[in-house]
């Protein structure tokens, strides 16, 4: 794309998108302008690159859905704060020979979900190259009353919960699932969410992170991992299992509350269903309790433990 | 590099940069937080990609003068709206086989200039691929007293400047140049600076989205034009005009002051040492002066016109 071409893309985008506060000047001069008064509270802001052949397959996917994947793993990250996200920078290598029609479908799948949750694209970066499809989103939000929820609050005996249904996201749900803003925004809202996270890299990963920034161990208690349908019902429960735990890419949320909130939250009245899956415990690691006996997991693979 | 050696590297990048306010929480949660009281006034945010073989190339440049370069195009968005930068959020797609090394390389090159210009690295995402090296930078900062200086509150009769010699940037000074950060700060706290942008795809181009955002044309005298160093001696006037019109990367700033502060900004003893190259008048689009005799600028080149 010639530099005449990227000027005339960037127009195109600039008409996509309704500027919205705390936006006061969006696409168009060398920065975007964000308002202080709408700013309030803090700011989070998060960053993701989404790099062809390893988050996304373009032919298989279509541009479309990577773009809405791009920002929706971001929308992710301001929920795992219980943030309300606002506006987002959007850059972009396109490969040479199709750059404009790429640069329309990532729009195309991305402006939906921007639209949706009231994200106003507020500037980029558009650069056509020789190499694969690169798309970074930087996405910025306001946390709500009582701050951001950070990942470190909660301590051993706060019960660990995630929204929902882990594994498989693979096959294709990794591309469509839906950033638990709302619900999140919701569960603090009613409760005294303590710690809180998105699932990316897989429970097991990502909980260790958890117990780690918390100064704890977690314990998770095997038969109540949900599993989501996507993991093949064909294997084993102990293979089944490792999907929920180590495949990533889940996007829900994961998260702790003290132990008299969590039978508040798991009352069949209280609106919610996420699901209890274990707790923060005394020591360090991630262990896995089945059957009474409780081990420590390997940070590697430890399907074989179950067998 | 494997998902652990992604996360020591997190690690390593998180120990070479000290939080400083705004931001109250940097690299290891979902998202940065950033303080509102330190707000203050409106912020700013710019994001700028860099793909190896367009913007760089790495084995002659070397992974310290590209990560240099990625931060000092967005210091140099920050300078052209007249703000102080805060915090960069940096993610990288690395060649999967020499990851770690060009990670290390890369912000060897920045962390200096991020210290020097106060600039916190707040966040980013690490990926490793199999493509080229991508650096994409987004930059926050605050705008001063008066807020930010953009690129359309002048008018015709306002008197153009840049803040240096221009051209022949490509031979090097486009991984090496100084962003106009304090400069941009000190002309602000001295002259109405009505209309400002940085010098990134040439004169003759950026000065036409000015005069377009002013609802104005512009003149250039050629004769004023300074022209830099870096451009060949051995070229004709003309050819070497050209080069300072319409070579880019310069990341000088251009900017229009009222005619009465520009004699004030000219004096011997103003403290400053800038360039005044023109005017904005009536009409539309880039007219160049010479000899008495004005021509427009037509967007492609257009050096025969002074032979």
């Amino acid at each position: 794309m010639a530099r005449d071409d990227e000027f005339d893309l960037i127009r195109w985008i600039q008409k996509q998108s309704p500027v919205r506060p705390p936006v006061e000047l969006g696409i168009g001069d060398d920065c975007a302008i964000l308002g202080a008064s709408a700013i309030g509270r803090s700011m989070l802001v998060t960053t993701d690159m989404l790099v062809e052949g390893r988050h996304f397959l373009l032919e298989a996917a279509g541009p479309e859905l990577v773009g809405r994947k791009a920002l929706a793993v971001n929308l992710s990250d301001i929920a795992a704060m219980a943030g309300r996200p606002t506006a987002a920078f959007i850059s972009v290598a396109l490969p040479r020979s199709r750059g404009r029609e790429l640069a329309e479908g990532l729009y195309r799948g991305l402006l939906p979900l921007a639209e949706r949750f009231g994200v106003t694209i507020a500037g980029g970066d558009t650069n056509s190259w020789d190499g694969p499809l690169v798309i970074n989103v930087t996405l910025m939000g306001e946390s709500g009353v009582g701050g951001p929820v950070r990942r470190s609050g909660a301590g051993p005996g706060d019960i660990l919960f995630v929204t929902g249904p882990l594994g498989g996201s693979l096959g294709g749900r990794h591309l469509t699932f839906e950033p638990r803003v709302d619900l999140a925004l919701q569960l603090k809202a009613r409760f005294k969410v303590l710690a809180m996270m998105d699932v990316s890299d897989g429970l097991s990963s990502d909980l260790r992170h958890m117990a780690e920034a918390c100064g704890a161990g977690a314990v998770i208690e095997a038969d109540r991992i949900p599993i989501h349908d996507d993991v093949d019902s064909g294997l084993t429960l102990a293979e089944r299992v490792d999907h929920a735990l180590s495949d990533g890419e889940d996007f829900e949320l994961l998260f702790a509350v003290s132990p008299a909130e969590a039978a508040q939250l798991e009352r069949p009245d209280s609106g919610f269903s996420v699901h209890r899956i274990g707790r923060l415990a005394t020591g360090e690691g991630v262990s896995l309790e089945r059957g009474g006996e409780i081990f420590p997991l390997p940070v590697g693979g430890w399907v074989h433990r179950l067998e």
